[in-house]
This record gives structure tokens, C-alpha cells and sequence, in this order.
């Protein structure tokens, strides 16, 4: 469990380091940030990094709030702070993989990796992955072309989701530094653009032969990203509480029919709704998260896991969070006047960086019909 | 902790006893019904009452997964058989009071206590409660009249929320058999019309003097109500289940555009959005429950939960519940085209019973002021 | 157009006839109703048949006000006083039809038609009909059950919509004393109440072999329900200036945080919106309509509705007011407190009231399916 | 009234002149741009000049689509083309007022006016508005400072709102060459960034003292926003048949489980739902533009417009579209999957443009509190 003072540290990291410098993260600074540095040499990068593997150890659960502190600071900031989380976990999946250990290691110290699972084509359907890994010699082969992959150009590891030649999908690690990787374009993005994220091409690159991780690289790959769609719910849940706070900040000085702000009814109902919803959004990613930290902590957590695969907690909390998030910051770009329209005023920003947790690793269309799929239609499953 | 026997003893009495009585349900039937009397029977009654009071000591956290089964059956018939939570709840923070114990071991083996609190006049605001509490002699006389109160009629025991003599507000127990009290009217509901509430009148009620509980009135039924309040909220959680499976039992036997209907793309958005909801509503009663019981499991409860008052995660579950709710019972209405609309199918009763968990024990605009005044205007509070 | 002067009349006429016997239309009245015949003994009844054929001439952009002052009156009995538009409409398509003119005039000083399309198989596929229309010698004779029908009791003339022997589909008028209609059962409707309607059987009904109407049936009856839907829709205006008046009176006498609640932010907020829902409303509704008339002011009226089968902004209309009229009502639900809550408050009827403006005539999945394929899958169409 | 030809010109500079262009008008272009050059030079700016000024005369309920061609080109742009509408009303309210002829005939061939009235400290409260205006000589001289006021660079004639000498408030003309004029600022917008809006400083600027209009400047400035306020609800038609056709575009080429993304259900649901709204925003925007045109065509125009004020219809346009465009827009947003989070695709700049009509010229609160007070309270408006 984190101490509280672990959380201590990073509200205090946040304020220090990331907070007022909005225009610095919201202008596609060059990746990794030297803020990512600081957050490596503070000892707090990748914190949810078992302390088996050097690391601060912090449970999922824990991370909903380290996540919410880092946003409530910079959305983008956190955005390119926590996706190594996906390559850790599957890393952690298979400890006894090659190199898993000494990975891990690394990553406890600092430093990225990056999935690299969707393609143009495909769109939401990484069952039509056209991306291949084939056996040439001793040698495992990847070739390919990536669409939207964050940290991909800064990380040191990769993961990459290909069809075997049997068929299948296998997810295989490719060292940043294998030769045939290019970085087609960076993407321009509406919001958390303190983060990299990159279109990104593989022309045969050729690694070692037991790079495969073992399982189905889809099946992998969702596993994975519970812990991730978790930690991406939770950026709404430090947008929201900032809205919350500028919104405080700005009625302590404004008079309306008057009286001051705060005491207005109307403002106070969207107040505390505001304040309900981050209450419920942050109850359901700990809730979520706790599931993912009890797979862990079972016997075979394994097992556990790649069997439960994606996990109705996470996926909600994902989609709850993002349609809640951007209700929020709808009603919030409205609390300001016209000045909350422009760049003078910093909700603007926020409104375009919670957009994301709506869009990525899974729209909603996409949410509705795997819950649907896995947690309706087979009667047994559902709660 | 809830062995996963004691719900699933829940469940089969909800299926055998409960299920399939709607129209019974619905009739307003006579006070208590022979099913409240049969949950008795079954040991089931009460069963938040701790095992040190011969109850079964199901932790408020349960008592949600054990609120959501007996909604599914009936939430009329759910809501008959939790209100003594709020009386058992002010009995246990203190202990110590006369009767205390004698009370709750009574209510461990079934029974019903009431709490009348609300009054025509005075809304949603406590403070401007009329029923007065004076000391003649020995005695402390009751006189007032109460709007709305669930299981007053049945109830042994009632929890009057009364005006002190120095103007401030004590919360007084009496006896259901005091002379002077007078069943005004029982309510003619819309809806979970399987529970009796009503107006009573309390005419000089004399009660021993000892009998009004330590503390303000208000804020000793503050602290009850966060039980209340999230059990209400779990109403709408079986509500949601009992669409869910309605609807899948539909679709099951309906055609569409020469498909069935558990293949069409909307449906399955829909369904897979509720599935989402319930699963959203169910982590923030479990997540807001636990701090409930963790507040009895402090060293020191009464002071814990006193000082605590409302909880903002109870308000915002009865608040969010509320929402979701009807807006989960608002897709389910048009689910079965015209048929959905008449009194041969189930869903009609259910849009009814859930509309009833945004409106007692605080409207929304109560709550959303609420957590504003208590959790948002003072900064140091906000989370 | 209409005289404001015949507007005043159906306002004193629902106000002097109407008004304040709630109790008495929810409890599903005998049909006709006695107000159905003062309505017609007031020469209000059918008031949209044209002055041609000795009607009042109303225009369907009028009509909308026409009926939301019925509705304001009492939701059921406007639904019971307008569906005869149905039929009239077809008949004026086709006034050259046998009968047309006998007909109209008779509809002209009161009395029903009814429509027989939906059944319980096909439910929103009209184009599954399987109620047959088949030539034997010199007669027609009808087959079928369907599912859905206001006013088939009480109506003097039945459309049917059944399948020609070719495949294709006819609009066949089947008077009421017609040997072999059977009601099988008047359904037990959640709100409008004081209207009827039924489940009917055509056992071998044998008519007139010239009375089935020219043209594809299911297309007569889609352009015969743009007027239809149209004033659907309208209930929810008069059901919304209900709400709202409603909601001024309590106020009135209501006082919160020592201040009246009509001065409110809150309120007044909530307030400020319905009369803007109200206003969209109409709006909306008045220029569908206005588009049915122009079709009828046309040179070739039967050419140009029949070619424009359903119109976009009828469907927007009653699509757009059964939301907003839901969403209105979900809101006045909860302006009254926990009286709201109970048969003692008008409130709690007019949300079952306002639900069948979404129900009835095509669910929201069907309007949207219908836009989609009709006005945006074509480029041309759009607008 | 407009002939059909009036609008095909428009519709034709749009997709010449307009489309296409996202980029430049999205980068705060110098203004005027040289499009607003060639709108005049086409004869088509400032198209709702009466005739008898020598302009097109369009009437407003068919400026309504002229808005919706331009917005769909570029909302920035069509912000641009627009405001002058409020002055010019001003002058067509008080045709006799000096020069009011002379400005007229200018603007019928291009040109800008443009209106000053919000102030930073008054927020919505234009009563609190602190500009003066006071008589010195035969000069009034007019000293304050203005928040937002667009096109006040480019204008050559400025409506400024200030208190009279004594207390109430006037709206004085103040030529834009005028010495004590400083634009403080352009504001770095959010959206609709093909506009200039400004900060705006007036320093003792003396003009003619006849230059005060008649009647009171905020009554006269309330009845000119009705036409703005129409106008710039139209803006979010026009966005949203963008955001339509941007989406059948991109899925006539996209597969979704093995067909293609026009057949999906939930697309076509989506797509259904956006015409239906499209629809009633413009019924509702076309709706209350006759009304300001009926205004217009009374025997007099002046008495009858400035009687009625802020009309119920105008408001509620502007609230309506402002929720329904960012519903719209919301929704849109989702439907390109990772790319129309990115600045590749044209759909995040649409989004960022239609949050415009919500906050200018009154939020919604301002708008439900006007239309409360203005509507609601005196029971004799309601209708």
C-alpha cells in the first residue's frame, strides 16, 4: 500500500515542477520533457513498479491518485508519464520471459516503453492487424506500419502487436534501437500535447527469435490495458478537481446580482455537481484498479488475469469517465465568460485535454459492444 | 465480511419469495407484508445488525450486493425492509444510551423502527422543524406533525427529530404505542409501492425523559442517513439488473431487419451502456459503504462518525444512482416498443420504483447544495 | 388559418370540460368518453377537416396549439380526440375514392376513424404486415390481428393495412360493423389513459372490392402520419406549459432559504429552460406542420405527399419532443418534493403522460433509422 | 424575401472563396481578411440591408441559411460577416436619427460597424456597465473601457454602450477615426478565430451630441441582439451539416466488422439523430427570425420592437443550438476515431468554433434567467 507521504512527494513534485507551465506542455515540447527527467531523478517515475523489481511498488489503486495529482498539474504531462504501464504489465505477466527481470529493472530506474498495436486500417479491430513477425532463420522479422503510439519515439523497449504466420497474434519486443524503425510523423493532437504520440513505421526489423512474448498478443495486449485505461480514466477525475479549483479561484472575485459568486445557486449546484462526479469517477478507478491489484496478488496471477482479460470495472471507468469528464469540462468552459473562450484562460486547455480519455485505447462505441459482448450476451457473466 | 452464503440465502429468498409478485407489490398491500414477515422467519431481516446484538453483521458494504438482490425482486419490497437502518444506526453510535442494546437485539430478530423527521412546511430544510420536545416533569412531551415516514405505522420504535426547548434539535425515541400518535394518511405512492409511508401526528406524546438521544438531532440523522442514503442508491442497482435482464430476454425471442435482435449494433450499445452504469453505481455504493464501516471499525465510532457528518461519497451514490438510474430506466422504457408502455410488461413498475431514489432524503438540488456548502466552499475539504 | 376567436373556444371548452378531472381520464373511461361527445356537440370535434366538406378548416400548423391546450387539459383525452387525422388524411388523398367525400363530411361533424397497422410480430417492420386483403369473387375480405389501434372501438370506419395477394401492401377501409372484427382486449396503458386502445382480430372480414385505397398502403399511411406524429409531438407542448404552471403555483406559496422559491437561481434556472424546451417545441412542431399544408396547398397535393412520403422535420418533431418532453418532465418530477412523488400531485401523471409521445408512432431507434436512410444515405436529400 | 438565387451565390463564394481555407482562418488572420474583401466586392456583405438602403434586403428568417452556407465553409468567417447586423438594426430602429441614412447606404455595400458593450467587471450584467458618457459643450465625450467587442478594429463606426449623466444608459455613436480610441487587445480565441474580437480602451472621446441614439441602450441594444443572436444560433446549423457530411465522407470508405461503416446501426443511429437536431435548430432559428421580420414589417417597427424587447424565440434559439451544436459537435468528435483528435482532421477545429455560440452574446444561465423573468414570472407572457 502507498504511504501516504509517496503521494505527498508527487502533489509536491506537480506543484513544483509541472504546474504553471501550460503554454511549455501545450506546445508539443520535444519528448521526453526535461519535467520526465526530473520525474526519473525524484525517484518517481514508473511507480507502480514492484519493489521485487527495485521499484516504489505502488498498488494500482494507489496510482488512481499519483495519476490524478500529476494531471490535475498537466493532463499531457501525465498523459506521457504512465504508458509504460502496458509494457510492464505484460512484462510482470511473464517474469520468467527473457530479459523480463532485467526490464523491469530498468524501468524501475526510469525510462519508457511503448505498445504498438493500432494500424490505419484496422481502426478499433486489432483482429484485422496487418502488421507480420515471421521466422526468417534464427531470427524473428516485424514489418509493419503503426498508427498512434505515445512514447514510441523516447522508449527504449517496444511492444509490438503482429500476426504470426499461423495466424495468429503474437506481441513481440523490438528494442527501440533495432534498425527498420522510423518515425513517420509525430501526430499533431488537439490536447495532452505535453505528450508524443507517433505514427510509426517497422521495414523488416529483425529480432532475436524468443522475443514472442508467450499468449495471444490480443489477449496480452487486454490485460494490459486495464491497467492503462484505468490510469487514463484517472487523468479526468485531476482535470476535474482543477476545474473545480480555478472555478472556486475566479467566483471568490466576482460579484453576480450583488452578491459574490460562491453564493449564488446556481453556481453552487454545478459546483457540487462537480464535486460528486470527480467523487464517482475516483471510487470507480479505484474499484477497478483494486480488481487488477487483487490478479496480482493471487497465486497464479497469470493465470488470473489472461483469463479475466478485459475487466468490466476497467472498461467502465474508461468510458464513465470520459462521457463524466467532458460533461464536466463542458459546464466548466462555461463557468468563465467569454474569458474561459480564450488562451488567457487555462480551461480551454483542459477542455481539450480531457477529450482524449473519451477517444483513446477504445472509444466508446468500442466499450459498449466488448462489455456487451463479454458481460450481457453470456448470461453467466453478467453481475 | 459477508460470506458469499448469506447472499446467496438473500437471492433464493428473493427469487422464491419475492419475485413474480408485482402486481401484489404494486397494490399498496397492508403493512408489514407476510413477506417482510417471511424474511423474519428466513433470518434475514436486518441483517446489518452487528453479530454482538445477535444480528448477522453484514457489513454496509454487502448490505449493497444484499439491497441490489432484493430490489431486483421488488423494489417495493426492498424498500419496506432497510429504513430501520437509520434507527438501528443512531441506536449503535450510541451504545451506551438506555435501551440501546435491549433495542437492537430486539431488532436483530426482525421488527421495524421509523425515523419521522421531514414536515409539510418545512421541505428539505431540517432546520426549520416545528415538532417540538418540552420536559414537563419527568416526562418530555412530543407535539408535531410528520409528513413523510417510512414504517411508521408498523414500526415498534420511532426516532422523532424534535425541537429542544433552548431552540436547538434532540432526537427523541417513541414508543410506536405512545398515546397521541396518529396515522395521518398513508401515502398513495408512484411508485415501491410494496413499502407504507406516512403522515403522522404526534398529539403530546409523553416519553420517559431519558429517551432523547445525546448529540443534535440533526446531525445524529446526518450520520444515520449516509446508511440510508446508500442503500437507496443500491435500489437502483438491482433496478438496473432487472432491465438488463428483461431486455435481454426480449431480444432473445425478437426479430430485426431479419436478424435477432441480440445482434443488432444499437442493442448491444445500449445494453452494454447499462451494463456499464450498473457496474459504475455498484462501485460507488460499495466504495461510500466502506467508509461507513470503517468509521464503526474506528477506535472511537461516535466521534468518528459525528464528527464526520454526511459523507460526501453517500450523497454523491444516492445523487449518481438517482441520475443513472432514470436515465438507465429511460432507455429501458422504449426497449419493448408499445408493449413497454402497458401495464402486461414489468419495465412501467420500474421506471416508477427507480424515480423514487432522486427523491427521497434530499432531491438532488438538496444534495448538489450540500456537498457544495460542506465539501467545496471550505477548500480544506476538497479532495 | 385559424381565427384566434376558434383557438379561445377549444381553451374555454378544455378548461370548462377537460380540466381538473384527472382522476376521472386515468382511469381508463368507457370510450368515447362523454367529453369526446360535448367536444363534437361543440363543433370542435375533427377540426382539421377542410371547410370543402363542411369542417372548421383548421390548418395543421394551427393544430399544434389546438392541441396543446387539449393536452394541457388532459394528455389522454387529446390523444383520443385527434388520431381520426389519420384516416381523414388518407381520404383527402384521395377524395376521387369511393366515399372519400361521404366520409369526410360525416368526420366533419364528429365521429372516428381508426387505423389497423401494427402487429405483434413485425412490431416496427410494417413491411412484415401479415394481415391479408384477398379477392374472393366480388369481395375483399381481411385477415388478420394487429397489435396496436386508438379508438378501434369506437370508431366508425377501420383502415387496415394488410398484404395484397401480389405481395405488395394496401390500405383497406373496413367499416366497424363489419362482420368478423373482435376486440381482443383494451390495453392497460401506463398514461393518456382517457384514450383507448386496442389489440383487434379481422376474422374474414369481407368488404367492398373497390375499398381498398389507391396507392402502396404502408406509403399512404407513412405521408397520413406526418400529421399524425406532428400532433403527437404537441402533447408534449401542452404537457410542458402544465409542468411549468405546475411548478409557478407551488412555488408561489413555497419558500426556501427564507426567501420565496420563485426567487430562486435554481428554480428560476430550471424554470427559464422548460419555457425555452417549450418554445423549441412549438416551434418545431408549427413548421412540420406548416410543411403539410403547403403539401395540401399544392396544385397536385396527392402527388407531391406521396412523394414525399414521411417529411424529416415530422419525424424531427415528434422525435425532438418526445426527448425533450421527457427530459421536461423528468426535470418537473422533482420540482415538487416528495408530494411529487404521489398520486395527490397532478406531476406524477403527466410523466406517464408525456413517455407516450417517444413510444407511440415509431421509437426513437425507428425515427432515427428512417432519417438516416431516407435524408442523410442519400446526399442529395440533405439539407 | 430571399430568392433561391440570393443563396446559390452565397453557397457558391462559400465553396470557392471560404472552403478549404481551415488553416488560414484558424491563425487569427489580420482583419478584415481578404475574404470579407471579397464578400463585398461579390455584393453580398451585409445581404440583410433593406432595399430602400440599397442593400439585398434578405430577410432574416432567410439569413438563417445564408449563416449556415458561410458557418458551414468556416464558422470564423461567418462570425466575421455578421455583427454588423447589430448596429445596423440599431439604425433601422431610429431611421430618422442623424446620419442613420447616410450609415445605412455605407454599410449596403460593405463596410463594418461594430458594437461596445461588455465590460470586465460587469460580466453578463450590462446594468453595472461603468463606460460614461457626458456632456461637454456640444460634445459628448465618452470615457471607459470594453471586454469583447468583435470586428471593433475593422469598423468604421462604433455603437458604444455607456451611462448617461443621469444613470441611465445610452447608446452613443462614436465614429471609429475618432481621437481616444486604443485597442488594447485582439483576444487569442478558443474558436471562430477567422474573427478579430477586442479589447477596446476610450479615452475621453469626444463625438457630435446628437449621437446619442433615442430611448434607452440597453433596451435598444437587447432588441438588436435578437437578430445577432439568431445569426450566430445559425452558425451551429451550418457546423453541424459540416460535421454530417465530414462523417459520410469518411465512412463511405471505412469497414467496420467486415462491412461498411454507412451500414452500421449505431453509425446510422448517430447520423439519424444529427439531421434530426440539425433540423430543429433550423426550424427554431428560422421561426424567431420571422418574428424580428414581422417585427419589422408592422406599421411601427419602432414601437413594436422595442415594446417586446428580448424575444422569447431569439433566446431560446441561441440556448438551443449552443446545447444542441456541442451535443452535436460532442458526438462528432467521437466518430473519426484517434484522427479527429489530431489537427490532421478538420473535425477538432469545428468542435473548438461551436462552443462560440454558446458563450457570446449571454451563456446559457443568462439566458434561462432572462427568459425566467422576462417569460415565466409574469404569469400573463407564458404561453
Amino acid at each position: 500500500m502507498m504511504s501516504a507521504k509517496f503521494l505527498e512527494r508527487v502533489r509536491s513534485f506537480a506543484r513544483e515542477e509541472i504546474a504553471d507551465k501550460g503554454n511549455h506542455f501545450d506546445g508539443l515540447p520535444e519528448m521526453p520533457t526535461p519535467e520526465l527527467g526530473a520525474l526519473a531523478a525524484a525517484g518517481l517515475a514508473n511507480w507502480w513498479v514492484p519493489e521485487q523489481y527495485g521499484g516504489a511498488g505502488v498498488s494500482l489503486e494507489d496510482s488512481v491518485d499519483v495519476m490524478s495529482e500529476l494531471a490535475y498539474a498537466d493532463a499531457g504531462f501525465a498523459f506521457s508519464a504512465f504508458p509504460t504501464i502496458i509494457g510492464s504489465t505484460m512484462l510482470r505477466l511473464y517474469p520468467n520471459a527473457p530479459h523480463s527481470r532485467r526490464y523491469l529493472e530498468e524501468l524501475a530506474g526510469g525510462g519508457f516503453c511503448a505498445v504498438l498495436a493500432s494500424e490505419q486500417e484496422a481502426g478499433s479491430e486489432l483482429g484485422r492487424t496487418a502488421t507480420s513477425a515471421v521466422r526468417v532463420g534464427d531470427r524473428l522479422v516485424v514489418d509493419g506500419e503503426k498508427y498512434f503510439s505515445t512514447n514510441a519515439d523516447c522508449a527504449s523497449l517496444l511492444f509490438v502487436l503482429a500476426r504470426d504466420e499461423d495466424g495468429g497474434f503474437g506481441m513481440v519486443l523490438v528494442p527501440r534501437d533495432t534498425s527498420g524503425i522510423e518515425i513517420v510523423k509525430r501526430w499533431d493532437m488537439v490536447g495532452v500535447r505535453g505528450s508524443g504520440t507517433y505514427q510509426v513505421a517497422l521495414r523488416r526489423c529483425a529480432v532475436a527469435a524468443d522475443s514472442r512474448l508467450p499468449g495471444n498478443g490480443i489477449r496480452n495486449l487486454e490485460v494490459a490495458l486495464n491497467a492503462s485505461r484505468i490510469l487514463i480514466a484517472s487523468i479526468a477525475i485531476g482535470i476535474g478537481r482543477r476545474i473545480r479549483d480555478l472555478a472556486m479561484d475566479y467566483a471568490a472575485g466576482k460579484q453576480l446580482k450583488g452578491a459574490p459568486l460562491t453564493e449564488n445557486a446556481v453556481f453552487a449546484a454545478k459546483l457540487g455537481q462537480i464535486e460528486m462526479t470527480i467523487d464517482v469517477m475516483r471510487n470507480q478507478c479505484r474499484a477497478a484498479a483494486a480488481q487488477v491489484d487483487a490478479g496480482f496478488a493471487a497465486p497464479d496471477p497469470t493465470a488470473v488475469l489472461y483469463r479475466a482479460g478485459a475487466l468490466r470495472s476497467a472498461l467502465a471507468a474508461k468510458a464513465y469517465c470520459g462521457q463524466a469528464g467532458w460533461q464536466l469540462a463542458s459546464v466548466g468552459s462555461e463557468l468563465f465568460g467569454g474569458l474561459g473562450y480564450t488562451h488567457d484562460h487555462p480551461v480551454q486547455k483542459l477542455v481539450r485535454d480531457v477529450r482524449h480519455v473519451s477517444i483513446v485505447e477504445g472509444g466508446e462505441d468500442v466499450l459498449r459492444d466488448l462489455v456487451y459482448s463479454r458481460f450481457v450476451l453470456p448470461a453467466g457473466k453478467r453481475r
